[in-house]
């Protein structure tokens, strides 16, 4: 199978997985205070220094979650909350308009159920965020924000974003920003104290580590009010039994894709060039997604006119290629991406779009299969969608 | 090393971390359409109905979740801002005295962030629930009456509720019954469709499945509000990327524990029983905690007068013995156990005693090792503490 869906959660590191069961046949809940247990809390307390290390944080600042969705959760509402309850007139969150559906649904709860104002900053045409839109926000309604919220790298289209910029701007206000890196850690370089930002998101399964772990960066100073109650693990913020292994693991992941993301990059950018370049060889129209420069290395994403992208990734998957629409697709019912529409693209381009993802094992080889199945698949989802109705 | 502190944490069980090799060891988002997602996917909802199977609940009732405190948190906020917001007046919530802190502190926070009020069941001296303090509860306050909250078998005690009986009492009332089983299952039968419950907590690694996986049986009619939003996942009650691994490995430990349980309970009760017949044995005027029958097969709890917990705890442990104090030690500081408080115990009571909790790995050398490092262990305790000091 030729995998080009890495964006989507991309194979563990041997190296991660080995570490997962080495500590798994080890025995003792980290909190507890006997010999086995201050073993597990060692191997976290190393774990925890290896992220922050890496990722420019103190080790006090790196909060172990059960993932992106988790951290995002707990940065948006858990800052929103902690926020408000210190002055009730902050009660309003500014988002860039392209986040994923964990910080944007986060959001949404906000409003519906907590009576949040969200102030949403457009992107430009390359799915670029203009800081001088968050700098006009702020001078509006800056002492009314709770935080402001804006992704390090899009996960459909894959745009970098300045986000220490940003985050200098609101540092103005002394409003906190928080930041998605879910998919920016190991592919560009993140450095949370060098940034600015109050709060950076980071999972495991987009970088190696395993499913189900994570971190939220959380600058010491920055208050935040738990999404989950109970042992009061994680400075408070976050209870739960620390998962020895699985942090064990994440931080093996974390480590590894950040000490070789310049090497990676560069490998990877240039097997995605070839990419690019060969499917607008074999797909004249094709239109190429998000911006040329400041993209992640893994990235192609393009829209594919007189397609339904849906389509055109099952014809494509009956020929070994696995890929993504990039799109939210809940419970079966497809909707255009936001992220496009966001992008200034009408409803057909954003619903005939596909997002190519390379990663750590990605070859020429699978350039080559994709290259090779894409004449004759989208010739057929065109004929499809000509026909009015998808192959199945 | 003798390892009693199964209740905290249990050795994961070879073929669950072998599952979570294998299932690691394959690629794809369970959420991706093309055949690797499609695969992955696959792997989940087999978990699902294995998990559903021997817990007796439908397949679309397992939620999988992060681990209990999760579940814990999910069901008792979630199902409250539910039940609220399909009728304000309904912002009671019915929690027994001796929950865990998951519960209890999603508890108190409901009650200083939501305004909702609370009402403690008291438990009689062996930690146990008096099925018509609830049912008086609920004929005052009934129709105020979010949901009643009341674990199955207590973590600290092991005293095991009369659960089914509370339900069939809230359902008088249409009161939805949340009960945390994370340590019940595996260890005494537990049915789900015929416990009458709405909720019901499970974890992995209280029963030889990974730490940071666990599941919210949720009844097909019971609302719950998403702690974690985002890609809609899990009924949209709970975002976040499908663990598949640790799914997998979650649904083997979960089937395992299950099916095991009537061996393994008559085989650990004995161990057990002996360990507690050789503890009043050395040390005479010890106290046996919880109740005589209705307990956890695993669970031995002790007060031993004249003792620092905390200090017998280090003792035993220097002599190479693993156990917990059973008691909430957050950030450092010994609180007396609230489980003791609630049952009668004075301070000085439940700041003495310890919890031995055996588990599938549990031997009868264990609780010889136990039985031959206890007596001097006691007396030097009993020694620091009438000097003032426990020894470090």
């Amino acid at each position: 199978m030729a995998y080009l869906d890495h964006a989507a959660t991309t194979p563990m590191l041997d190296e991660a997985l080995e570490a997962y069961v080495a500590t798994a046949r080890e025995v003792g809940n980290a909190s507890s205070l006997h010999a086995a247990g201050r073993h597990a809390r060692r191997r976290v307390e190393e774990s925890r220094e290896r992220v922050a290390a890496v990722l420019g944080a103190r080790p006090s600042e790196v909060i172990f979650t059960g993932g992106g969705t988790e951290s995002d959760n707990l940065a948006v509402k858990g800052i929103f909350w902690a926020r408000r309850a210190a002055a009730p007139g902050r009660h309003r969150v500014v988002c860039s308009a392209i986040e994923h559906h964990a910080v944007l649904d986060a959001v949404d709860w906000l409003v519906e159920h907590e009576g949040a104002e969200v102030s949403w900053l457009p992107v430009d045409g390359g799915g670029r965020l203009d800081p001088e839109r968050l700098r006009a926000e702020l001078a509006g309604h800056g002492e009314r924000v709770a935080l402001v919220t804006a992704m390090w790298a899009n996960n459909e289209v894959g745009t970098v974003q300045r986000v220490t910029e940003l985050a200098a701007i609101a540092a103005e206000h002394a409003v906190p920003v928080h930041t998605d890196a879910v998919q920016a850690i190991g592919q560009v370089p993140v450095d949370f104290a060098a940034s600015g930002v109050a709060a950076l998101t980071v999972t495991g399964h987009k970088l190696g580590g395993p499913i189900g772990v994570g971190a939220l960066l959380l600058g010491r100073d920055v208050a935040a009010t738990p999404l989950l109650h109970g042992g009061g693990q994680e400075r408070d913020v976050r209870s739960g039994t620390l998962d020895t292994p699985g942090i064990v693991a994440f931080a093996v992941a974390v480590e590894t894709a950040v000490k070789t993301q310049q090497e990676y990059a560069a490998r990877v950018a240039a097997l995605r060039d070839d990419l690019v370049a060969r499917v607008r060889q074999a797909v004249p129209d094709v239109i190429f997604n998000g911006a040329a420069t400041d993209r992640l290395p893994g990235n192609a994403h393009f829209s594919f006119p007189g397609c339904e992208g849906d389509a055109l990734l099952l014809l494509l998957d009956a020929q070994g290629i696995g890929c993504s629409t990039g799109s939210a697709c809940s419970a079966g019912v497809a909707q255009p991406s936001h992220v496009l529409l966001a992008m200034g693209a009408d409803d057909d381009r954003a619903r005939s779009s596909l997002r190519f993802s390379l990663g750590h094992t990605s070859t020429a080889a699978d350039v080559d299969a994709l290259v090779t199945a894409l004449p004759a698949a989208v010739e057929r989802a065109r004929r499809a969608a000509a026909l009015g109705s998808a192959p199945r």
